[in-house]
């Protein structure tokens, strides 16, 4: 197999979420991967994620519905890019799956690389959002990504001590 | 490694283009990923392919720089999102390199898969063009895929026997 790239964030164009969780990798990668446990972290409380689809491959499908506490529902459909067990799991919007570019202009189209390294007995976490262009990254921050990302890692792990 | 998906073409939205040809895999392979061959047959005649920088791995830069007979220059970023030796290339033009989403909204944004099979002392050549919509298959098709794709197979043919 070919090596993978290394992912440098560019600040200006990228989002990143690092923070060290107590849980190890596998349990992590298990949450990421399973449409069960992703109901049940996916999204910000009080939303939902209420369906969720998942082709665990390159050019997979990665699909989920999302519900607002007021009953409108989201679905978002992107691709698989790399699967590397318990660590590095690369998503995007900006393809459907089969590697079909989107034909939605407007959407917020990112590419998410979920990285996974083993440190003492949890699991050393990072979370890029990847854009085109600055306007969608601000957009993208502006939307809470910060808060939202760290809180629904906090629902992974409460979740991943479960396991 | 994950098993990577089949590809389906889907007739409404995808451009096929499918010949055997009487060079093995791996030479269509080297022409496919070589620059300097790249540069000699990527472009139909009396285009040229001035530049070209591959870095060959998923995530890793599809760069071309195409010369009109008037002397205008278009360069093409993509990004490689599958690399199986002598059988399975696939890159996109929708990611720039690292997977980062494209932002030019209005260019042809398409996925290329290329399959090399062996069949006898030849090569099973499938290149498929994968569109998000019919809007941009439709133009793709108009601007020549077939005859612009199966031209440049000749040229690469031609190369490989001298290789």
């Amino acid at each position: 197999m070919t090596a993978t790239i290394t992912h440098k964030p560019d600040p200006k164009l990228d989002l990143v979420l690092e923070r060290v969780v107590n849980v190890p990798p596998h349990l992590v990668w298990a949450a990421w991967t399973t449409p069960e446990y992703i109901k049940k972290w996916f999204t910000p409380a009080p939303w939902q994620t209420v369906d969720c689809q998942i082709d665990l491959r390159p050019g997979g499908i990665f699909r989920t519905v999302m519900r607002s506490p007021e009953g409108q529902e989201f679905p978002n459909t992107g691709c698989y890019l790399e699967v590397i067990e318990n660590e590095k799991l690369v998503w995007t919007a900006a393809l459907k799956p089969g590697y079909r570019p989107q034909n939605a202009a407007s959407a917020l189209l990112f590419t998410a690389v979920i990285l996974l390294e083993p440190q003492g007995a949890g699991t050393k976490y990072t979370a890029i959002a990847i854009h085109g262009d600055e306007e969608t990254a601000k957009k993208h921050a502006d939307m809470g990504f910060h808060d939202g990302w760290g809180k629904v890692l906090d629902q992974l792990v409460t979740l991943a001590k479960t396991m």
